[in-house]
């Protein structure tokens, strides 16, 4: 099959919209869509300082990659998590594609900075909980001492159409207020952003394999047999059936999101007494999880 | 496998919960179930008329069944909806059904009623739409002038599962904000109710069969292909990975319906000019999908 726009040989069949597209064009077309989600959605400015998290994953190393093309002034954050090989991998992967971007990358390291990685912590959490948990505290915090205006991941549509799909499924509506391509900063909370908001997760790794980023494929050995696998599975299969479902899924849900916002926790944010950071309680819930009574410093490697 | 309540050959395995029953034991717990879900949502008080709309098919059969069985003072109503063979068949189903069941059924017959049958009139709505709109018309009227303090109809956890999500899916959460197994009357709105709101299909279908109830097994020529049986597979898949995902949702969405109300239209309602039912503008859906001038007046074959 040949290229809609230039007859050449096709490298991808795209199925929403349905298109054959060559390796440039493709390359156009994701760049364009990235852009346009960052319009659309009002997600950054042009002088903007953005920080970019990168795990060493496809989707975090796409979303460096499009940002520093399209002009964005980025640097990285790797945060290894201190899961034995796995974390070191990511890592490794995480360099090379900073390198490769000659961008500025951050490191932070769970366990020398925790005195344990993650899944060695004794706690009632389960692991991905007190994970995400760590992971959003530090590259807040560390966005927000080191002056960015915004927090950029690399979360795709299908990881967003999954876990709103996974939450009305099971009814956790309290999650849905807030969720969405922007989370707007507020006192020391900042700015986090998506632009891979309305991209597949298919059109990302397309992405990643046309311009040739090199990525860790591996996933964590704690999110194995994830019931966020089984949302996704579900969506690709309607998602088949009727090309589509996945993004309107989440732009209808975008326009119904209100409805949630009656959920949300209006509890006015304090101060954790030992970091300082936004707490619902007296102490924030990383410095809870952790069972932090000092304030943690954020050693940082260049 | 052998009954669990009784060691006798097992006549069905329930998925959810997961147990052998035989044939009595399973007409058992079927009618425990639906007396529980009487009480539990308030659906029927022991001295009220019940009017059951049966359609030939097995829900309405088996609703009628119960119902009668739980000692409910219940009359039957048959909508004959004038769509040739199809329409003939299950209007001599629902007869034998009412006839076994020694239950007085009420026929209304639509193409002497109204000229043509479903299918045949030119109207901008999908034939699935306006035949809703024929049917809840007529049932609703029929039970207010004959002083019916309730009418029930067959809907299923699949239909009503199913309903939910695709509605969901889709975002069309306006309708949702009044759907559960009991819409209270007002005005000259009968009060309707779904007595089997949380058995599955498939219970039915083991039901009807264990008490010999003989039903209507082709479906409507106008409802093939229908998206509602999409979401039905979706969501069979789903609870064969997870048994209790169906009833879990439903439950789960009826505690969280309140956030839907937001969305019900407030209007108040007037009359319709032409027939005095109720109505959103000034002739109700059914006289103006009908194009109507004249009140209609329900001709009834006992």
């Amino acid at each position: 099959m040949r290229c809609k726009f230039c007859g050449r040989e096709a490298y991808v069949r795209l199925h929403y919209p349905k298109m054959f597209l060559c390796r440039e064009h493709f390359i156009e077309y994701f760049e364009r869509k990235v852009r346009r989600t960052i319009e659309r959605y009002k997600l950054l400015k042009p002088e903007e300082k953005v920080l970019v998290v990168v795990s060493g994953g496809k989707d975090s190393a796409v979303t460096a990659h499009v940002l520093k093309k399209l002009g964005y002034n980025i640097e990285c954050l790797h945060i290894n998590l201190g899961i034995d090989d796995y974390s070191e991998k990511s890592e490794r992967y995480a360099r090379a594609q900073c390198e490769a971007l000659n961008v500025p990358l951050h490191v932070v390291r769970v366990r020398e900075l925790l005195g344990a990685g993650i899944g060695e912590l004794r706690t009632r959490r389960p692991t991905c909980s007190y994970c995400g948990i760590t992971k959003r505290y530090i590259f807040n915090r560390f966005a927000y001492e080191n002056g960015f205006d915004a927090i950029a991941t690399g979360h795709n549509l299908d990881d967003e159409a999954s876990f709103i799909f996974s939450n009305i499924m099971h009814w956790n509506t309290e999650y849905l207020g807030k969720q969405g391509p922007l989370l707007p900063g507020e006192g020391k909370f900042v700015k986090k952003v998506k632009p891979l908001y309305e991209l597949t997760e298919r059109e990302v790794v397309y992405y990643a394999l046309a311009t040739g980023i090199e990525y860790m494929v591996e996933e964590c050995p704690h999110a194995r047999g994830a019931t966020s696998i089984e949302a996704k599975e579900v969506l690709n299969a309607m998602e088949e059936k009727r090309p589509g479902t996945k993004v309107n899924f989440i732009k209808g849900f975008l326009r119904k999101r209100s409805l949630f916002e009656a959920e949300l926790k209006e509890a006015p944010l304090g101060e954790c007494r030992v970091c300082g950071m936004p707490a619902q309680g007296e102490k924030c819930s990383f410095c809870r999880v952790w069972g932090l009574e000092k304030p943690l410093e954020l050693k940082v490697k260049g």
